[in-house]
């Protein structure tokens, strides 16, 4: 049995984790971790978990923790991991972050997207990109894992396969987003009040989103060439999902079936990638509540482009699900423990 | 290993049907009945479950599914199952019948409210009406289940203690019941497009929706007389979920303690209700997705009168969760098998 | 030309009061305030405002804006215009309060429900209950105008000719009511995030909601005698809209008709309340974004029981739309400028 | 007193058409045409209009209703109005049309999106594409008026000062919109369900949706070469606006001062049309219900390109709010009468 300890239970994402890990049958919540709500019942601030999770909130302490954990995770703002990580933890348990923190190799990129200093940049060259589907080898040996982000996540398995395979070319793509609004997390702001996001779509840190470099470093590593791109994310008023429409230029023409082949040959065997068919284009509903993603496209030979969409459930697949999904890796468990859940529709 | 077949697999129930009995380890899906869609692969018509269902669908011979199947699962208009239910069927297998044919002990009662004469009076006295938490020794013995309407579910659990106890008054009760639109079902109205639908509340059926014959005889049974009632239900722009407000005189004054006492006594050991603590009003989100049923209650002096509130996903507690936790009863599996799983939220 | 101030200009009342008054004809708005936005400018705040307001917000010194002012609106919380109003400012001005603080003739009463004291009983006395349909010739006379609560407005004027034409009991009324989002306030609190009232349902302030006294005193005028009710408010996830539900016994036998026609003469002259068609039942789509009220009843011989409905826009008829109307009757003007829009749907 | 005709006034643009010409002062409805209702009272089908309209509805017989009307707006299905319409009908009154017959002057690129026969091509060289903001000289003297699309409008305000000015190139332009449910109509489809669009969104039209064309042809247009382009609709669970997000590859370095002063000369004196100020993101929640369409854009420095957005509301600016400014034109009154509204928040 994996104990595991969970700080910042009482974001969505880490309100997630608890729903996914409780299900799991191999796994142990420890420490539900909320600074927000220390030594309040959990189930009195997410009531769903009446009944169902006895304990009460605890701190922040990953050091104390850490002794008491095979596995951690952090659900917390940026900054939070850098600054509390050490060595030391790392010796002796897992850490499975959530944050942003370790995501992106290159520190001086992190910083200056950011806007903070990094804690700990010693750390963050062992850390793992945690996209199963890329990184699966490493991610089975590493203790320091960076979940990915919800965006990155829809973005860069849908673009995959068509770069890495040349289809594409590097530079030029655009990735039009949008996101439910438990992406902007539970903090009580005006913007994310009901009467303000319902019946209403906006974009928002348009040239300027912190995924952007996240989506780049991934994508520059499939195309073996530097990606730079436009990232544009939209709210939609919806609790959960997020759908990308990513466009880019074809090399040469190809037929759908010979783009088809391509994606079919990396997902073939993926159980959390499903390629939709010809003529069906992923809608987020159809993944709710589960650890798929849907991936579609279409090819324009009006105007020699690629159009790759991807649908996933920002807080399972784009979160807790995949670091779930890591873990299983982490510990040499069945990578869809826990995760074999049908998508809920509607 | 159970073997399943569904009628009607394409309604909104249906689908919900499927996405539980995949996840129940106990249970094979060997018809997936549509007329509507017959010969079409089912994951056609409920994306949800591409690559998880590869089976096409079947017509509703009743007859022949029954030599294939243990259980039969109808989830069919009114009037199907009770002109196609016959004694070889189910001296074949077991019947869970979604529909309302059977859950009207009083034919004449039946046929008064639903316009349509019954198609097989003659079975009626064996059918169980499935409220497990209320009949389930006799639910254990049956072949015949009438799986309860999703406004009586709620209704008479939030409903029972009190009446059966003798805290309130069997005449005068009012049940103001809210409901999200896939109660509806998954027909082309004009009515429920989505423009029509959201940002909209309004009451329907108003003294005459059918599923009140089916409240007042269930209660009259607990109340030990006649129960004649007001049941308004009303549609709200959510796709699952149903909350219900009931209203009743007071026999007598009691606190909010003793009321407490008395649900706890006739929930505490029941897993799928949840009486939740003083203050605490019922949200259709902290059940959303799970088979769980949240009551709650307050005394009001003033008037004399106990509020008795209840929510729960209408697809799940309210129709397919029921019938598996039926199914469960009827096959003596542990009761909650394949229904375990938290509410999802948000 | 009207001098209008609004003190409490950036909440969805005074929002909604700036896009009706910017429409009306007659008046033009000199004062625009907002504690929490001072200096900054009013379209900044409400960006629908854009190019259409050039104003600063300014404080709430309800004694200058007295003097520039033929007419001030409070669209401010609980308390702040009785403590702030005196005999001076009404030499001054005529005040039209969007707040509870003059709506109650009985103070005892309102300090108990509000849980403050009243800053000005003095004024009490001469506040006018500012619903037209009733006290049209009171509200002509008025310098001081207590604006009705939004649930208040819609359950008084759909009971209020059954209750006052003897057909229903005083006693053992109930009124179920069901509230858009922006009922609640602009405030930024997690209860109010879309993630938690999307897809989301539930009663609140049950037994205790502070517009119950409101109500009763209102239906106690009508009634002649005292009248003692339960009022259940439930929070539904749209922006705008009120539905009530009501129940109440009927003295005697009554036809359909003969309950239309009382209706019929009580509102067939009032061009905000429509009395809709047999079978029809009040939706708040059909009213949003106008001054109507929507009012339908059925009769049910079954139960003995008279249950009335009615839907209107909680920020226009139940708030600023209302206040808009006063003010027609206070100054003189037709009781109907600047409110003859029709309601938007879809 | 214009008499104005409508055919089709039963569908959400045509409904939104009456609600507009009810409020304008100029105009009296005189023909309710709509072929699925006749003989029905208007205000039975939209319940918003009840006490508001009397009239039944009409047959689409065009030919007679030319006789009786100044106008006739027809918000019919493709191909209606361009197989109804002759010289003799347009010799008696103006025709606004609300579907695409019109709006392409290439008519083999007509048929070839829309995949049936134009029934009068040789109408098609006087049609007048009515985008005001545009060809403002040439609407006020046409006699048959097409009524732009509703992604075009916004699509095309939102590109053209930048377009038109040599700011970005004319290839290569990327047009992602995003519309509310509204746009789909009210037939009765299942895709269209609540349950369906709710918690959801998706692509549609991928590669082949008909407002390609119509699109291209007007920025070929400003640009003074053929412009081919993406353009990808996806469907949003709300019911009104349309937000579209447009990237451009810039021909040189500008900086966002310098795109800012083009969109200020372009639409500075026009009313309906807003420039937002700096990192300022439209909303489509901010010109609801009103004739606005408010334009923001980014300059990315990073990938040279500018990010050019825009958001309206559908049904108005983008359908019969833009008929009736158009109309305005064409008989001469002041362009903005009837479409003075401020956006309806929230």
């Amino acid at each position: 049995m994996i104990k595991a300890g969970i700080i910042g239970a009482t974001g969505y994402a880490g309100g997630e984790l608890v729903r996914l890990l409780l299900a799991h049958r191999e796994v142990q919540i420890k420490w539900y971790g909320s600074r927000s709500y220390i030594d309040q019942k959990y189930a009195d601030i997410y009531r769903n978990m009446f009944e169902l999770v006895e304990d009460v909130c605890r701190d922040d302490n990953i050091a104390q923790l850490a002794k008491e954990a095979d596995v951690i995770f952090t659900a917390t703002p940026q900054g939070f991991c850098a600054s509390a990580l050490t060595q030391e933890i790392l010796a002796q348990t897992k850490v499975i972050d959530l944050s942003a923190d370790y995501r992106i190799q290159n520190v001086d990129v992190y910083e200056q997207w950011y806007g903070i200093r990094h804690g700990s940049p010693q750390l963050v060259p062992e850390a793992v990109y945690g996209l199963c589907e890329i990184n699966r080898e490493q991610i089975k040996e590493t203790r320091l894992l960076a979940n990915p982000g919800c965006y990155p996540t829809c973005s860069i398995l849908s673009v995959y396969p068509a770069l890495k395979e040349g289809l594409i070319e590097a530079s030029g793509i655009i990735i039009d987003a949008k996101s439910g609004t438990s992406g902007a997390g539970r903090g009580a702001k005006t913007d994310n009040l009901f009467c303000e996001v319902n019946e209403n779509i906006k974009a928002y840190g348009v040239t300027s989103h912190r995924h952007t470099p996240e989506i780049e470093e991934q994508l520059s590593l499939a195309a073996g060439q530097p990606v730079v791109l436009n990232f544009t994310p939209h709210l939609v008023p919806m609790n959960r999902g997020i759908l990308i429409t990513a466009y880019a230029n074809l090399k040469k023409e190809v037929s759908y079936e010979e783009v088809k082949a391509v994606y079919d040959r990396y997902y073939g065997g993926e159980k959390f990638v499903r390629v939709l068919e010809k003529g069906v284009c992923p809608q987020t509903k159809w993944v709710e509540g589960s650890n798929y993603v849907d991936v579609g496209f279409a090819v324009d030979t009006r105007t020699g482009r690629l159009i790759m969409m991807g649908a996933m459930d920002n807080l399972v697949k784009g979160a807790a699900g995949q670091a779930v999904q890591n873990m299983n890796l982490m510990f040499g468990l069945p990578e869809s423990m826990g995760l074999e859940w049908a998508p809920v529709f509607p």
